[in-house]
C-alpha cells in the first residue's frame, strides 16, 4: 500500500472562499417498489435534484424513511442483484423465528434486521454539478419489507 | 418499480437564497452503556440538541468515538433488540478464536468487527426542525464491548 | 442504560453565529492498493488535508469511487486485519458461485457484495481542528477486488 501524496492531476481540487451562493435545499423522491428485497436504482433522480437546484458542490445526503429499507452503492445490474438478496437470506434469513415476529405477527423480523445493517443513510459528495461515483456505482434504495410499499427519499443538498 | 418524478405533496420542499443564518454548531451526548450488545435509544437527546440550538433545516452527523460501538436506526422494541443481537452473534461470533485477542487478550475481537461493520458515524436530514425519521424509525447506538462502558457521542448540526 | 444529560465537560460545545468563513472544499487521495482484502489506513491523509485548508470544524465525508472497495473505522492493528478478512470471507465467501460472474467473468461477485455491505461513504466530524476519532480508532479504505488498483477518494470538507 502507497498513499500517492502529491498526485499531479488531483481531480476536484476545489476550494471556495467565498460564501455568497451557499445553500442548504430538501427535496424528495417518491418511488413505488415490490417489497422482498427489491433494488431500486435512484441514481439518476438523485442526479437531477442536484441540476434543477442548480448546485456546483457540497454533499447530497439521500435518507429513507421507515426501518425495513436501506441506501447503498452496487453496480446495478440483474447479477448482483439477484446476489445481494442471496446475500442478505445467508445473514439475516427469513425462515428462522425472530421476537420481533413472535411479538408484532408482522412476518418481517428479518426485513427490519437486513435494514438496520445496512443503514438509512448515505452522503455523497458533488463537485462540477456532479456526484463523484464511479462509471459502474449507482445508488440503490433495497426494500426488504415483506410487501409492496411506497417509499420516501429525502434528498438534502448543501453547498453552493 | 416506478419513480414518481412529480410527487404533488412533496414534503420538505424547500430551498434557501439567503444565508443568513447559516451556522456549524457542535454538541455532544454522553451516555453509559451495559456493553455485550446493549442497545441505546438516542433518538431525543439528539432531536433536543437541534431545538436547543435552534436550527430548521440541515443534517445532523452523529459520530460514535471508539471502535467498539456504532450506530444505525432500527424500529425500538424488545424484539428487534433481542434479535439484532441474535444477528450479530450469527456475523461475528462471541466464541470463536480471533487473532486480535490472541495478541491482546481484550476478548473484544468480536465486538470490534462488529462495530466495524456496522459503522460509526449516522448523518440524518432535518427540516421544520425536526429530524426526517419514520415513526418507528429510532437512532440506536450499539454498544458492542464486552464490559459496560461511557461512550461520547460527537453531535454535528449544519444548517440554518 | 442513562443518558447523562448535563455532562458538565461537554467538550466540543461549540456554535458559530457568524458565517465568515465557511467554505465547501474538495480534495482528492489515491492509493495504490494489492486488492483481496487489502486494509489501507488513511487517517493521518485525510486530518492532512483538513489541516492544509484550514477549517476549525464542520464535517469531512470521505467517499471512494467504485463498488469494489468500501470505507469505515477500525482500530488499525494486524489482529483485526486479519480478523476483518475472515469475517467478510464469511459473509460473502469467494468460493461459492455468484450470478455476477456467470454473466460477466470477473470472479469478483464476492467484492461487489462485501463493499456494498460496508458501504462506500464515511462523515466524521471535526471540531479545533481535528477529527473527533477515538484514540483507536482509524479511517480503512477495504478493497476487495481481487487484483491490485488504484483507488481514488473524494476529501470533502464543509465547515468554517
Amino acid at each position: 500500500m502507497d498513499i500517492i501524496q502529491n498526485w499531479p492531476s488531483e481531480r476536484w481540487r476545489e476550494g471556495s472562499t467565498h460564501m455568497s451562493g451557499f445553500r442548504v435545499v430538501t427535496r424528495s423522491i417518491r418511488i413505488q417498489t415490490q417489497g422482498d428485497g427489491d433494488v431500486v436504482d435512484v441514481t439518476r433522480p438523485v442526479q437531477e435534484r442536484i441540476g434543477e437546484v442548480g448546485l456546483k458542490r457540497g454533499t447530497v445526503t439521500v435518507f429513507v424513511q421507515g426501518s425495513t429499507a436501506a441506501l447503498t452503492t452496487v453496480e446495478y445490474e440483474p447479477g448482483l442483484i439477484s446476489d445481494l438478496r442471496g446475500l442478505f437470506e445467508r445473514i439475516a434469513p427469513s425462515n428462522i423465528p425472530y421476537q420481533h415476529d413472535q411479538r408484532w405477527h408482522d412476518g418481517n423480523g428479518h426485513s427490519h434486521l437486513r435494514a438496520s445493517l445496512l443503514g438509512p443513510s448515505l452522503t455523497i459528495p458533488f463537485a462540477e454539478g456532479f456526484m463523484t461515483l464511479g462509471t459502474w456505482q449507482q445508488i440503490v434504495v433495497l426494500d426488504f419489507d415483506n410487501r409492496p410499499r411506497y417509499r420516501e427519499l429525502v434528498v438534502q443538498m448543501m453547498g453552493e
